[in-house]
């Protein structure tokens, strides 16, 4: 139960329950809508800085647009609780990312709401373009479509082309800029500070000085409120004063900047420029946890909290002294000592700094790390101008992101052959963050691409030795994946170890039955096989295989002669992966065994936590066991 | 033998003895150059227009920078004739884009002054910047750094993502954009229509007007004279001028635009600007095709024109009335026959109007085509928008640039299930372009992917009824992936009929060994077959598989129950391809049978023509063929 109470909320199921609200009432919902947030989230871990700036945006939006018709669009999505508060699944949300629960991004399946999926940045303008050319095309013209972006993820090129295609086909986009100077991490490049020069510039400074003459008393938890702008009358000329940026450029009428958390402001407005014709961005500037003081002071780490105390602001976290570092930590610590015995190496990386702990090299060497915001592209085709110069870069890209990445991965790091380092955080199942994140193609999309040494470490130890034998000046393009989540050594901080390439190692030895595995998923093997072997008598062989490509062919030869059944397990998808790899070799050589094939099957797989996901789909300590005994017994 | 003699050119072997020139001589070499690369392609056939579109930039930039040291970069690299002619190969042109000869476009292990390899648009700024800050960090600030890109390339969102990030690292990258207002296509979108207000504001006509002052007489083939812009002292203060542009909002110095055909005022302006530090840009304005009127007239045609007379400017053809078609006009008539049976057909390309042959459908519906400029991404997250509002999107990319949206197809379009077409133009090896543009790896990296329907025609009619079957409303996501060049049947516009998904069939029967093949090489195996047949005592088995996936399991099963010998064929790479889903499948099924998998070995492959390509990985007829007499006697 919540100690607080939702006396407006309660009745608002729908939109049209809102609008059966006065204009006045908003801000009060508005409050209403954050303490519900930051009750529920404190308990319920999620996404928490992103939703809380929209708070006011998302009210106004569904006060003036008559949706489902009208399409909004969020961008990634992190932002999208309000709207989902807001539209039908109020009571619902204590299941947000949970299993069987709502998802965390919009998602068309979920609610005729959500017009768009999404969860990776920047797709907004382009979906959105695409429906409202359609509705053009279709003669719907009083269709109303609203693309919902933050600068942020208008670092992503793809935002950019969006834009750029905005003004040359029959549309009434609007483009809501939510100006927050902040992704998960602060926001880099010179858009951003493009849009700084905006907000400082006299005109803006002329609206905020003329509002704040109008500044009305509201009860809005924590809100400063000297900063805010209210209704004035004739705001909309003022707007539009500014008619020499980026946007009026290239065709696309500009509004603002305004301040986003004034939502009686911003229905006024929307209601005057909802109507005109063509493409036209309305830049409003929030601030992201706004209403929650320690969010509002730290947002980067409440970007996703996880559970906190309302009161305190204190962050709930169970780490033990000794327990397994996360692997992103044993990256972060271990490219830093890299870079400290070899000057020639670099740390890359697309907005996620924190992700990826690359704070611990940037402390110390801020001028070898490179956020280059949201743009996985460029990052790695960034990387490949480094190391053509002879530097030794680390692009660390998650694996779901470095999708973004492919075709510069191919053409212009691998056909190169320039030795980048791809470390590929978050792959296998990523949990809570669902179908949009989980890391499980690219075992398969890299496997088919020429000069690419692509591996997968056990371990941290082994995540320390690959990373260490990749900078090694003999090597050349190299990928290491590694998920999301804890390792399973404490005392992981040997000495460093060159690995051979192409090489794998025997775990155990056994007779009735050899598995192969790659990466961290072979010690849930290491498990299973342990249980078996007590319970029945049988010896199983099991190796780590280390790397996909090149792949251990002695490993495989000895298998092929000396096995009659094998067992592959990888945590990515099973078509063209790892498996596949080991089943084309025992082709291509002959060899004829029965090899069952464990992986990631053909089908998207929703949120939840790791375990009960890895669960539903047979790729847990049992399912994996009971998978092993099937074969034994076959 | 040429009928034109070049006395100063034939004595630059390399940008040291371009120096040796004096400034006055720079206007007669551009002669030269232009007149070696007219003659030179009109023989042996090339990117035409773009070249002759850079002459005076590309001897401005060797004749100021001290390259190897100073790194040009070329975004794309269609345009890099006259660098590869002025860096050393001007002997070996004749080779250009043959196999085994020099590639079309610049190549790191080519030269060490072609300082980065490209092919694909937009990477220019992402990997000069790379080159720059590795300088920047090796202390090495005398080195220079140039990215030439077009106006057409800065479409892409790459391009933008470099731009972003330009000013926010220690670099002192030049950036020249060369504004011609055509890519291959002429561009579209917003950022061009910004460019096109620069070069028409009035700073850029004062400029004009004053130097045509000085205007100087020089003998350059087929010049506009009026147009020309020569040297003015105090020029440089005239281009900072403009300081509110997006370039100067992101802290990118701007100078231009100027005059890109007037080779001396570029060697005076970019001596100038050149130890500026930090980022900055120089916008030239350039004619495409520039010298040559015919091409000057039209370069879209004569982007890559073929062969051709010089005096008349009549393209060399050897089409026969009764020739099959070229796959992709089979693709442009189809679409534009569908669109006029189902209103609810667009089509989407990025950039590639005239080599998708979209003009069909243009031309009759100019309202149901969208060229979205070069920006596969957004072309195919445009796609799903107009799929969420019920239109029917054929979304034609080539395979090697669908690399560049990839998460596209799997984040926007395949989880959410939308009934986008993809039409993989470009499948197979390509020919003269090579390594940067053969179309691989599509079904390695498609085939990983759920929800996707992925296909490939036999022929012409197959391809139409794909296309025909793919947008009936019952089906979603498809992928249909056809080559380069023509196909096999002269009559091939039969009526439209369904195919069921996942359905092969067989072209002919047999016992001794069957053949399952994916796509138009399916023709050369039945050659082949045909041969074997008549000259040995066997019969084999042949079926077109059309479908990748879902994978034929009926004729799988049939395969692995009543055969010992199995043969797949594909011209893609042979990992994780349909190879290796058919070998999954059998091991899968448990069923023992040789598989034989032929399919694109796993190594970049260089240019030449196909027949030349295929021959040397033994994928053309002889090739194939001896690979199936093998099997048979294995």
């Amino acid at each position: 139960m919540s100690i607080y109470s939702y006396p407006l909320l309660n009745s608002i199921n729908s939109p049209d329950d809102l609008k059966k609200h006065t204009l006045e009432e908003m801000p009060v919902i508005c409050d209403e809508l954050r303490c519900f947030i930051i009750d529920s989230l404190s308990k319920n871990p999620g996404h928490f800085a992103a939703s809380l700036g929209v708070v006011e945006l998302t009210v106004a939006l569904h006060y003036v647009f008559q949706t489902p018709y009208d399409r909004i669009v969020w961008d990634v999505g992190h932002q999208a609780y309000v709207h989902k508060i807001l539209t039908g699944r109020r009571d619902v949300f204590h299941t947000n990312r949970q299993f069987q629960g709502i998802s965390g991004f919009p998602k068309r399946s979920e609610s005729p709401y959500d017009a768009f999926g999404v969860g990776h940045a920047s797709t907004s303008i382009s979906a959105g373009l695409g429906m409202s050319v359609a509705s053009s095309l279709k003669h719907e013209s009083n269709r109303h479509v609203v693309a919902v972006i933050g600068d942020g993820s208008l670092t992503g090129g793809l935002a950019f082309e969006g834009l750029n295609n905005a003004s040359i086909n029959p549309n009434n986009l609007l483009i809501i800029l939510n100006d927050n100077q902040i992704a998960i991490d602060p926001v880099k490049g010179g858009i951003s500070q493009y849009l700084v020069n905006f907000t400082t510039s006299r005109t803006y400074n002329k609206i905020r000085f003329k509002a704040a003459a109008f500044l009305e008393q509201r009860n809005i938890l924590n809100t400063k409120k000297k900063h805010k702008i209210t209704s004035i009358g004739n705001q909309i000329k003022l707007l539009l004063a500014r008619q020499n940026n980026i946007f009026e450029g290239m065709h696309i009428r500009y509004f603002g900047p305004i301040d986003g958390h004034d939502v009686i402001n911003l229905i006024r407005i929307l209601s005057e420029i909802k109507d005109f014709n063509g493409p036209k961005v309305l830049h409003i500037v929030t601030k992201k946890g706004k209403g929650y003081k320690p969010a509002e002071n730290a947002a980067t780490e409440w970007h996703a909290p996880g559970k906190f105390n309302i009161e305190t602001g204190e962050r709930i976290r169970h780490n033990g002294d000794k327990e397994p570092p996360l692997f992103q930590d044993v990256f972060g610590k271990t490219v830093l000592e890299l870079a400290e015995m070899n000057d020639r190496i670099v740390a890359v990386t697309p907005a996620m700094i924190s992700g990826s702990s690359l704070h611990f090299m940037i402390e110390k060497m801020p001028h070898r790390v490179f956020d280059v915001g949201i743009a996985e592209g460029h990052a790695v085709t960034f990387s490949a101008g480094l190391a053509t110069e002879g530097l030794q870069p680390f692009c660390n890209i998650y694996s779901t992101f470095m999708q973004r990445a492919y075709d510069n991965v191919i053409h212009d790091v691998a056909l190169q052959n320039l030795p980048v380092v791809f470390c590929v955080d978050r792959a296998g199942l990523v949990g809570a963050d669902g179908a949009t994140h989980h890391g499980v193609f690219d075992l398969a999309y890299f496997r088919c691409v020429p000069n690419l040494t692509i591996s997968s470490p056990l371990n941290e130890t082994e995540l320390r030795n690959l990373m260490y034998t990749a900078q090694l000046p003999e090597n050349s393009t190299f990928v290491i994946r590694y998920p999301r989540g804890n390792g399973v050594l404490v005392d992981w901080q040997k000495p460093f170890e060159e690995i051979a390439i192409g090489k794998g190692r025997w775990l155990k030895e056994g007779k009735d039955m050899a598995i192969l595995s790659l990466g961290p998923i072979g010690n849930v093997v290491a498990g299973a096989i342990t249980e078996i072997e007590k319970q029945h008598k049988v010896a199983i062989a099991h190796a780590d295989m280390r790397f996909l490509k090149p792949i251990d062919e002695e490993i495989l030869h000895y298998v092929g002669k000396n096995f009659k059944k094998v067992v592959t397990v990888e945590d990515g998808v099973l078509s063209g992966g790892f498996g596949s790899a080991v089943v084309e070799f025992m082709s291509d050589h002959g060899y004829s065994l029965i090899i069952k094939r464990i992986g990631i099957p053909d089908q998207f797989i929703e949120q939840g936590q790791p375990a009960e996901l890895y669960h539903s789909i047979h790729m847990d300590h049992e399912g994996i066991k009971q998978i092993l005994l099937n074969v034994l017994t076959q």
